[in-house]
């Protein structure tokens, strides 16, 4: 019978992370402080981040990075994940085209925001920090980070953008059985939360609020830690554990990709499954595609500008040369809330301007056609954010089909759509519409 | 490193499905025609079931059935699922005994019901049948159903318990994502459904209702058949792939599981992980515990009464003899939907009465707060179904830890809960109450 599935054993799982900045020829440029404007150094993030992210985040030499033991024993409650030939999905569309998909869905928090999460929250333990505080819009990253911060006995405040708060309040729950505080931002608990709420009554939040009220709180409280979900290298760092576990497992299928799809938010997903291939891109030459998938309602790499700009809405973080669409942008309220971030991570942003990866954006309504086809060619409810993915991915199999090519596609399933049903629900009813790029 | 998931190659995955009928010494007694008390044979459950369920139904003497090759093609989309040492749960207990679970929520639907869905799904198909017509509660069994019909072609109707329906959208949006149509129950639809909703207005259904108007839809329409996802026979043998699997991979760890807890609806669960193991107890007296758990507010194995009943509202079923308390009775709202059901299966009614199965009943919040524990030890939010064997594994767990006893304690995690927050949002806000006994 051909394989479906393909797992590694617990002692075949990676035991260090791809640092792709040792091996890129450009490194990124240097963050700049917020207020001097000056360069930074790790030094520089300890206020914010705990150490030893700090010091990953400006590492431009060590292309492997050891994961700590503990690091690796929790990982091993959900990891491997399966790689799956999508054999499904491919006579659903009738293409010659092969197509696989790592399915970081079945993480017990639902998406691939545990494997960093986990990481940062050791991190914090072992420096003594006891209290960590983050921001989340659909709430992937703060579930993940809430659970994270319970197994290591932290205590975890989240900010929560407050549209979601309150739309989406399964998360919000999920967040809440992990033992996490959760507050809707803005939120009069900070300065900017404050500043916002009376300049902009009724504000809705985003993550920018978000970010801006979670740094404020690690600044001005003691033994309090930030951590972040996507954007900064750690994070992508440590997400690289799926591409290379999923670069073995494609071994195991006796196959090669000749395409990576990811969706495209901040960068984590993409990062982690892209960079382990792309190190044969940057050392030998290997020609391989790499496609970041956006939305087109928030279109960074297919529209924004490769500028130094904040990570936030009040302009507390350091200034990151990135791909942006402005730090005061506000996406439209789309469904996939993880990807509604006006910023890419500097990695990405500068293997894009070196050109290694090609955006695609994406509507709404397209990436919830997918979502069903996968769902019913496939059984897995996607999460919004991943319908891009999977989109992107039925256009190259079509056009494979259309010039009888079977090239092998390989897409990252971030997470499962099983507390997203609202947003299917309007997509079933024929309510859901295409959002506009905001002015 | 401690092995913490142990999982089966495709090729290790088990091919057939173990009929403990053949083992059992007393045969579970017959069924009677619901009009003419006469027994049933295969040949009379025609008009409602497809044909090759209808005669593993009564099949009393082969031990092994083969399971389909594109039954066993499916199967690979999901299975083998993990078992689990669940060392955090061990670690939150502080207990010596050694816990297992075997973790059927990875499936696309979120739970075990997927195992036998594909079956029924398949054999429909086989035998010409184009439309399937089903009842479900909370709504994990019409899931399945719709997810095995959309992938074999088969149009799929499920009528959905009233109070469910309204309560839990997320559910009803699964099922119309996978291409079901789903309506309330009781319905304006068929007859049943009138005669109930004429007699009692506002009537908010119940399986017992719902199974009524799905047997009265298959026994009136051509080409369409009625399907199950519990206490019939045939439904308990497709689940036996749980207790299978779940033997080989306890071999992988070097272990044998003193005792076999499950929570207990109609049996599909409990008798999908203990039957395998049952077969060495039967066949060479090993001395092994097996533990149904059911909700004290719908306590048919510990306080209903063997006997001759139906298994719907209507009287449609035939009758079956089972612990039951009385095909009119109507459990309290508790949040496992899944568990609300007036009898037991007719196999495990038999071992039940003949000794060799133990019932334990269990109060919601000691559910709830065992849910708690696992999830933030395991990660893994329960379904509040699986949190009844949960709570009687940490039961038993804390025993051993009394006597110094390192037990090997294996429970069935038949699904996850992250479509039941609304459950855990009233528990963490301190609103959930233990639900009576009704009278």
């Amino acid at each position: 019978m051909r394989q479906k599935r393909f797992f590694l054993t617990e002692d075949q799982i990676p035991t260090r992370w791809y640092n792709i900045q040792a091996d890129m020829r450009n490194k990124p440029m240097a963050l700049k402080h917020p207020v001097t404007g000056k360069e930074m150094t790790a030094e520089d993030l300890f206020p914010i981040f705990c150490e030893e992210c700090s010091r990953q985040e400006f590492n431009q030499t060590d292309a492997w990075i050891e994961i700590p033991a503990k690091v690796r024993e929790m990982y091993t409650y959900y990891r491997s994940t399966p790689l799956v030939r999508a054999y499904g999905l491919e006579e659903a569309l009738d293409t010659p085209a092969h197509i696989y998909f790592k399915n970081e869905s079945v993480s017990p928090v639902g998406s691939h925001k545990l494997n960093s999460a986990l990481a940062q929250a050791y991190y914090c333990k072992q420096e003594g920090v006891t209290n960590v505080t983050t921001e989340t819009g659909a709430g992937q990253w703060g579930t993940a980070l809430s659970y994270a911060a319970k197994l290591f006995g932290l205590e975890a405040a989240v900010y929560q953008v407050k549209i979601s708060y309150e739309q989406k309040p399964y998360r919000r729950n999920m967040m809440q059985l992990f033992g996490a505080q959760v507050t809707p931002s803005p939120s009069m608990s900070t300065r900017a939360g404050k500043d916002i709420l009376t300049a902009m009554p009724n504000h809705q939040g985003s993550l920018g609020t978000a970010i801006s009220e979670a740094v404020e709180l690690a600044r001005t409280t003691p033994n309090c830690k930030y951590t972040l979900g996507s954007v900064m290298s750690h994070v992508s760092l440590h997400q690289t554990i799926i591409g290379l576990e999923a670069e073995l497992q494609m071994q195991m299928a006796g196959e090669y990709p000749d395409e990576i799809i990811a969706c495209f938010g901040g960068g984590s997903n993409f990062s982690g499954i892209a960079f382990p291939f792309m190190r044969h891109t940057l050392r030998d030459g290997r020609k391989t595609r790499y496609i970041a998938v956006e939305p087109a309602s928030c279109p960074k790499l297919t529209k924004g500008k490769f500028m130094y700009d904040y990570g936030d809405e009040a302009g507390y973080t350091p200034l990151m040369p990135m791909y942006s669409l402005g730090h005061k942008f506000r996406p439209a309220n789309i469904h996939a809330g993880g990807l509604r971030y006006h910023g890419a991570g500097v990695i990405v942003s500068q293997l894009i301007k070196d050109g290694y990866i090609e955006a695609m954006d994406m509507d709404q309504i397209e990436v919830f056609d997918a979502c069903t086809l996968f769902a019913r060619a496939e059984g897995i409810i996607p999460a919004p954010e991943s319908g891009h993915a999977i989109a992107a991915t039925i256009r190259r199999a079509l056009e494979c089909k259309e010039k009888g090519e079977s090239k092998v596609l390989l897409f990252n399933l971030t997470g499962h759509g099983m507390v997203d049903m609202v947003a299917y629900n309007q997509y079933l009813s024929g309510n859901m519409i295409n959002l506009p790029l905001p002015e």
